[in-house]
C-alpha cells in the first residue's frame, strides 16, 4: 500500500457542551495542524499516488472554509461538539466529496482511501480514517 | 475508524543482557516520548473517542510507576529485557488495565484499541498496537 | 550563558482590528505552543539555572490566566490587537514579576534574562526578549 | 503487533516527466528524510523487534546507494519518474532484500513487514508498506 | 527585543567544488526548510513586529527564484560554493532589500535585523543574521 | 554572522544531589538530543563555516566519551551534578578543546563561538554558548 501525505493549517474558535470538557467549555480556539494522507494500493500512470500540487490546494480549499471562524457560528456544526476527532471526519469526508467529485483529478478516483490527522497541540491529536 | 493521541515522557535507567545490544550491555538511561494512540470506530455521545483530560492523567500515572527509576532494580523486569518495544507493550497492557477497569470513564469501554509508541532519540522509536 | 527553557501550551480565542490582519479580524482561535528560556551567566550551588520543577509550574500558572478563554473579552487586552509577538511580552513580562516575586526561588533572582517564544503553527512564530 | 523505526536520510537530484509535475518536471532536488519501520507479531529471545544497530546500518547502506547523486542518471531509474512514493517502494523493497539475505540477522527472518516513509519537506511525505 | 519568523521550503539540486565535501561534490540536491526571522525593537501601531502574510508572500517569492532549480546553471551562483549557509546570506540579503524597498510596507522599515536560517535535514542546519 | 549546527544524541544514566530535585535524586536516565552550533563571522575559502563531515564526527567523538554511561561512576563528574545544563558546558568546552587541537581543520581556527544545545524531553532543553 501507498500512501501520500500533505500538511496545513486553520486557527478557529469554538467552545464544548458537556461537564467532559471543563474549562474547554468557555470560548477559546485552536490551531490545527492538518495532515491529510491518501492511500492506494498502486501507482497510477505518472508513478504517483495522487497529484500532490492538487492535494495541497484541495486540502487547503476546504481548510478555507473553516479557517478563521467561530465554528459556533456555523450552521453546519449547530449542536455538535466540534472536537478535534470529530473535526477530522468532517475534513476526511469533505476531501472525500472532492475525490468522487473529480476535483483531484481522474486517476485519484482509484485511490483506496483517506486518513485525516488533526493535531491540536504538541501533546494531544486525533485522527479519522475512511475509504473512498 | 477515529483515534485520540495524547503524549507524556518519563526519564528511567536500564542497561541490557545480550550480545546484540553491544555498548547498550552498560548501565545507561532514556527519555522515552510516550505516545498513546485510542481507537474507536464510533464517536461517543459527547462526539469524542475519550476524555483527553482522563486520557493525559492515565497515561502520566502509568508513566509515573517507571519515571525517574532504574528498571533493572524493579521487581516488575527481574530478568527481562526492557527494550523499547517491550516497554511500549507494558504501557499499553497496563492502559488497557485501567481502561477496563473504569479509569477512563464509561464510555471509554468501547474503546476498540491502543497504540503506544516510545520515542527513544530523534532517529529510533517502537510501538506495541493491541485491541482492547 | 547557559539557558534552560520548558514548554507548555494554551488554546485562546480572539480576533484583530486592523486592515493588516485581512481575514483575522473575524473571531478566530490559536493554540500557542509556549516556549519560556531562563538565561544566567553562571550556574547555582545546585549547578542548574532554575528548578525545572517550578520553572515548568510558574509557566502552567501564567498560562492558566490566558488558557481556555476568549481575549477579546479580557480587560487586561481592552483595546489592544493579541498578536503572537504582544502575548509574547505580556508571558516574559509575567514571568519576570515571578521571578522578582520569589516564586522562582533565591537563587533565581540571579537570572539575567528571559526569552519567550510561541509557536502559532508549524510555519508561524514570535519570540520577546528581555532582561531580568 | 510491535514495530521498531530507525530514521535517516539522503540527499538527491531528479527531475519529472510528465505536466502533472509543472516545475518539478525541471532539474532540482530533495532531502529525504527516511523513516523505515519493522513489525513483527512477538519479539524475539532478546526481547526486541531487531537488532537497531543493524536496522540502521542497513538502511544506511540502501541510502548510499542513492545518496549524494542525480537519479536521472542512474540506470535502475531509466524512464521512471523516482517520485517520494515510488522511492518508498524501492527501498522497501531492498530493505526487503536484504532482510530475506540474513543481513539483519536470523531472527529477523521472521518479520512482518516492513513501512518506509520519506519526508520531501515540512508539509509533505509518502509511504510504502509491504510484507516480508 | 521582539521578533517574527515564518517558514517554507525549497527544494534545489547543486554540486560543491573543493575535496572538503566529499560525495557532495556529485551532482545531488536538497530540501531546505527555510526560516526568515523578522527583529524590531517596538511593535508598530498595529502591535506587530511586521505583516505576517507580506512576510510569508515575501519570502515565497524570493525562494521562487531559486525553487526547482539547479543552482549549478544559475549565473548568480557562477563559481560559488552553494553551501547551506551562503544561501542563507543571499536569502538573507534578498529579504533586506525587499524590506528597504518597501515589500514588507512602511512600518517594516523599522525593523531591526533578519535572520535566515535553512534545514538541510533533520540533523543539519545553517543561518546568516544582518541588520537591516 | 553565519552559523551552522549539526545534531546527535546519548543516552546516559544519572542521579542528582540536592532537595530541589526532588525524584531525579533516584538513579535515572536520559537521551540527549545534542545540538552543536559553531559560529563566524565570514565564511572561509570553501564558503562555508566548518566542514561539516568533521564538526558531525567531532561531535559524535565528544559524545562518544559520555554515551552508554552512567555519570555517576565518572571520575569526571565526582561530586557534580550532571545536569543538563551542566553536561551542555561540559561538550561546548570538549568541542572548543578539539577546535583549538585543530580537529576541526585549520580554517576552523577562525570560528566565532560554539552553542551547545542539550533536549532532555519535547518539553525541556538547555544550552550553554561560549566564545572560541
Amino acid at each position: 500500500m501507498f500512501s501520500v501525505t500533505v500538511r496545513d493549517h486553520m486557527m478557529i474558535a469554538h467552545s464544548f457542551r458537556g461537564e467532559v470538557f471543563g474549562p474547554a467549555q468557555r470560548l477559546h480556539g485552536a490551531t490545527y495542524i492538518v495532515d491529510a494522507t491518501f492511500r492506494r494500493t498502486a501507482l497510477d500512470a505518472d508513478n504517483i499516488v495522487v497529484d500532490i500540487g492538487r492535494a495541497t490546494d484541495q486540502l487547503h480549499a476546504v481548510l478555507a472554509e473553516l479557517d478563521y471562524r467561530n465554528l459556533d457560528d456555523e450552521s453546519a456544526f449547530a449542536g455538535v461538539n466540534t472536537s478535534t476527532e470529530a473535526l477530522a471526519r468532517v475534513i476526511a469526508d469533505r476531501l472525500a466529496d472532492r475525490v468522487h467529485g473529480g476535483h483531484f483529478g481522474e486517476s485519484a478516483r482509484e485511490l483506496a482511501g483517506v486518513i485525516v490527522t488533526l493535531h491540536e497541540s504538541h501533546v494531544a491529536w486525533a485522527s479519522y480514517e475512511r475509504t473512498l
